[in-house]
């Protein structure tokens, strides 16, 4: 997601502790960070974190980690972030990145939604964040056991991605091709889900899971 | 699907030889009954059989099997069939026995196209044709390769379906979520669907496969 630059953004970056743009420093030693066990959540492009932050309000006994890429887009989820209270860490960085932010395992869940399609052309398909190098990577991330929670309203996305899933030792549950018609109970809506929902076009959504033990 | 009775359906049945009521006859033997080594194609619950003949027309290297549990339906397609020329087999019998038709990997691919979606509640769920307990049969009768593709205009069936494919051990490709949108080659319409079809309703597709090797 892009975004006009804001005046604000470089102090709150130099000054929100919550916002990190060196994680590799941390891989291996979040509950370190965190100074608990509890369980790491990650967005990956959170875009202004209203999906993260309402997530964080509602699950305490989460730590919540959002990544994106755009600094003058993560910094008004940071800034919000941080004015309520809620302890959420901003990463700046790149997804492609992602396998050197983390030790194998750290991460339990993975959300993604609403990912840029890029082109429906198979030389883009490996730019997409449900393609089998991402995949690849979040299993690293997640270690044994792993779920990642897809939502999108791109069709073509959403077949890849179930495609790439299950072609990659991802099982499918709570498949919805319409999400807001089935009326989910705690659908958290991202900024951008509200403006397509509102024209009343479907949302897809999957969880895609996995267990080494299957 | 049910169908009138027809007058003609007991004579039919009677005196074309590739209608079979007895398909446990020739499991583990159906190169012997065909007399060829060709791969056999099965399309469970086959109506009135517009698909599989028009897919028997255009695909002369395949052995065609078509199994209906209505009798009074798959007259018609093995009719036709007879009328033809296609060298269709035809089994009146029901797919929960399917496994008792077919000795393990004597089937190459299963075609389900709009099967019964019955009610969309837990209990009912295992009467459907993409059940983990159907899918285990197919698996059986495919052997260490397969494939399984499946059309429906049924969105909660198709959700179910994806999900329990991808639990089972099998892969998704091909994925449609708007088939005629895609309008993809080579389709061929069930009587079904042309109905369908014309209402501009969505019609939903996949491919699912395994093979034991990955």
């Amino acid at each position: 997601m892009r975004a006009r630059k804001k005046s604000w953004a470089p102090r709150e970056i130099e000054t929100n502790p919550a916002l990190i743009e060196t994680p590799t420093d941390h891989a291996g030693r979040w509950a370190e960070y965190f100074g608990n066990d509890k369980p790491i959540h990650l967005e990956i492009g959170c875009g202004m974190g209203r999906h993260i932050t309402k997530l964080a309000a509602e699950n305490p006994g989460v730590n919540y980690i959002a990544l994106e890429r755009e600094p003058n887009v993560i910094v008004t989820g940071a800034r919000a972030a941080r004015e309520a209270g809620l302890g959420i860490t901003f990463i700046i960085g790149d997804a492609r990145e992602i396998a050197g932010f983390f030790g194998r395992g750290e991460v339990s869940r993975i959300y993604i939604n609403f990912p840029d399609p890029w082109r429906n052309r198979r030389k883009w398909h490996k730019r997409r964040l449900t393609s089998a190098g991402f995949l690849h990577a979040y299993r690293h991330v997640m270690g044994d056991t792993g779920e990642v929670f897809h939502k999108t309203d791109n069709m073509p996305l959403f077949e890849f991605g179930l495609e790439q899933f299950s072609q990659n030792g991802f099982a499918l549950r709570n498949i919805s091709l319409d999400l807001h018609k089935s009326n989910p109970d705690g659908n958290i809506m991202t900024e951008y889900e509200m403006k397509f929902a509102a024209l009343n076009l479907p949302i897809y959504r999957c969880e895609a899971f996995y267990s080494s033990s299957t």
